[in-house]
């Protein structure tokens, strides 16, 4: 398909990995952390609801597998599919180009750029 | 920065990305669209009102700029400042996976998807 005409299935990805934490949720996940409280960890200012929500879109959607230790206590596990994992060339896309084009977080008490 | 830290750039990248309809438009100007109704044309369901919204959000982020040509009529001309340029790979890897790993859109009358 030519980039020139509208793709619905880009459309639908686009939207998929920006939804609101879903990027960096699918980052920690490509950097390996599985148990909820890992990702929670590695994606500071997300709550609980949020974050369990968001792993059950991405479950719904064939991109997390949810799966149950039977350790004692049970742990809960969460890992990317094939197609979860294969969104890690675009992650490392737009990782790059942050990278490169937007500021750094700025100092406390400096003005904030958004 | 290791894939494993929480970085607030590219979780601003991927939500600017992937703000509603934001991935649709970035995607039609790299395809080379730069007028108004061209951009407004390339993704269809768009009002007016977003796109205006969305258009001016990426000429505030430093993405777009807004060009008047004096001809007659006036024409408004949009065009990918190298910032927004620069997204190319990002935009090329999510369609790929988009085109690898989601379904087709549905037939008129199949069962929707999503």
């Amino acid at each position: 398909m030519s980039l020139s005409e509208f793709c619905p299935r880009y459309h639908d990805a686009v939207e998929l990995i920006g939804r609101r934490w879903t990027g960096a949720i699918l980052r920690a996940m490509l950097a390996g952390r599985s148990r909820y409280a890992e990702i929670r960890n590695a994606v500071p200012a997300l709550s609980d609801t949020l974050l369990s929500q968001r792993l059950d879109e991405l479950e719904r959607e064939g991109l997390v597998v949810r799966t149950v230790v039977a350790s004692s206590p049970v742990r809960v596990e969460y890992h990317l599919t094939p197609k979860g994992q294969a969104l890690e060339q675009a992650v490392a896309a737009i990782a790059a180009w942050a990278e490169e084009w937007l500021p750094l977080p700025a100092e406390p008490g400096a003005p904030t750029v958004r």
